[in-house]
């Protein structure tokens, strides 16, 4: 699979990205990267490395996006700009799949306008890998649709589970849908009804799911409007950073305190590694006629290459299709519920 | 100020609520707590202890309403239940305030319904205390309202801003409004709509705040729908949980890694006060006729104690009327608003 790589996008660009490259192709037989950037400066950072050069290459192209353009300036502004050029690799066929710490908002724009949007499907969504007790899941839409009708979240749960398939291998994976309680006749208006279509549907609808337990792992996949899924992210993130620092503060309060820290950081890494955003690599836009992943801005080098071997796998198994058929499947059953 | 407590309310009750109720007549000489219950069993877990007699009377009333009864069954049925009858007190002028660690929708009912809403307000709303690296912060609406109107956010705002005001002093408590993005125009419907109302309103509002700074306490007051609200606490509670097993997990793996937990115990220890829910005993539902505070269901002796407190202090200083006039306040400027 050829991987089209944003290599100035994100706040560690070009030295993330052209390492994460580097890491990613010397790791994999399967995956060739394009660097897509201003070629002087990325055959700069290339210099004295080592790497396989025959899937290894550089296209050149403008700078990234400012962080603080809008995303319909840049979409008629920065058609040189490296996700601008690293988009239409993956449109003229010459990539499979996109990948970009860069402004977010400007990758889904040219991702979805660019690529334009699976058959059948009505709202791509960000999907994005949360960490749990037992296996990571996915959330999904993690904030690319704020405003949703009932029939977008079942959009979503199909998008969702061909993910988790596809990335996890999870067969049938279950789906919760995120909710205010357990029982069936909880929540708002938009969840009630979102209720009621997951079940008439060919998923593996496990029934809602509470804010509480989705850290217990009960769902492969948790589906909500974009609003509320951003929300939850976000929250986790922050609650997980406040306690790391709540904990420090007190830990250093106290010698034995930090001579016990100092004997359990081998366990705290490890902890941290399993809740790192970066072990992930990034979120793709999924429901588009191909791959686009997200990644997060202050991407490492490490979360650069894991987001190519997320786009590598999901390229390599046709997610976009997978996603296209299962819509088609899911609204055909709508369709027969209606009409019987 | 005289409490009447639901002393059979509760996953520990009625030994939590007793000791709880002892507790906080011995701590404070403004309280006076009634018990209601079934007077045999209350009167059994008195024997032996030590409080001001004066102070701590029973009420005698049938048990508590199953958990599994929906809250309008209840309000037909169960009219001699120990929370009936402690609204009940409040209604007729009896007590000041009602505290309730059972079924929190039949608390939320019975208050509602027998206290009424507090004058010109349109949606009382569930008002919880969260940790945060500087002070806690209130979120509003932790769940009472599912589905809200831009103006019912604004009255949220409101509420909160009174209720931080009567429990930390804090004088012009800073309002943030939950969104998934810190400039003006992010969000979705609702929150684009609360927005222009906040800002256009007396209180201290300082725009949206995210999700990932909630914990840093950068707002006194976060303003929500309650579908938001209810899942950010869920998930942050899910959060914090989930982070405890991890880290345990990871510390049992290896001897030096126990030995160095042991260590840290008492700052571990510290820390989980500063995130425990029992510190601050309870939630209030705001903007209705009286007080009435909705305790966790597995309260601790602590926990009630504490929402006892919580109690005195929002009827002695008639956080009720404080919300009834800054409603009528906000209103006013609205109406000016439209006028002019």
């Amino acid at each position: 699979m050829i991987i089209a790589l944003d290599a100035m996008g994100g706040d560690n660009a070009p030295v993330s990205t052209v390492e994460g490259a580097i890491s990613a192709v010397n790791g994999s037989d399967n995956i060739k990267v394009i660097l897509v950037g201003e070629e002087n400066i990325l055959h700069d950072q290339l210099r004295g490395k080592e790497y396989p050069s025959e899937r290894l290459s550089v296209q050149n192209s403008a700078g990234a996006v400012p962080m603080d353009e809008s995303p319909s300036q840049a979409l008629r502004k920065r058609k040189d700009s490296s996700i601008a050029v690293a988009v239409d690799l993956v449109k003229d066929g010459k990539a499979d799949a996109v990948v970009s710490a860069g402004h977010s908002g400007v990758t889904m724009a040219m991702s979805l306008i660019k690529l334009g949007k699976a058959e059948g499907v009505d709202r791509p969504a960000i999907a994005t890998i949360m960490p749990s007790l037992r296996d990571p899941f996915v959330l999904v839409d993690a904030g690319a649709n704020v405003d949703c009708e009932p029939q977008n979240l079942l959009e979503f749960a199909v998008m969702g589970s061909a993910y988790s398939n596809a990335v996890f291998d999870k067969e049938e994976p279950k789906v919760g849908l995120l909710n205010i309680g357990e029982e069936d006749t909880k929540g708002n208006e938009l969840s009630k009804a979102a209720f009621t279509l997951l079940k008439g549907s060919p998923l593996n609808f496990t029934g809602n799911i509470e804010g509480k337990e989705v850290y217990a792992g009960e769902a492969d996949v948790v589906v909500c409007d974009g609003f509320t899924g951003n929300i939850t992210l976000k929250v986790s993130e922050g609650m997980a950073e406040a306690i790391y620092k709540m904990l420090k503060i007190e830990i250093s309060k106290s010698l034995i305190g930090i001579i016990g820290y100092f004997l359990m950081k081998p366990a705290l890494k490890k902890f941290r590694k399993r809740t790192d955003y970066a072990e992930h690599g990034g979120a793709p836009l999924l429901g588009i006629r191909g791959t686009s992943i997200i990644s997060h801005g202050r991407s490492s080098a490490r979360a650069i290459m894991n987001a190519i071997k997320v786009a590598e796998k999901l390229a390599s198994k046709n997610v976009h299709e997978m996603i296209a058929e299962g819509v088609k499947k899911v609204k055909k059953e709508e369709t027969a519920v209606v009409e019987s």
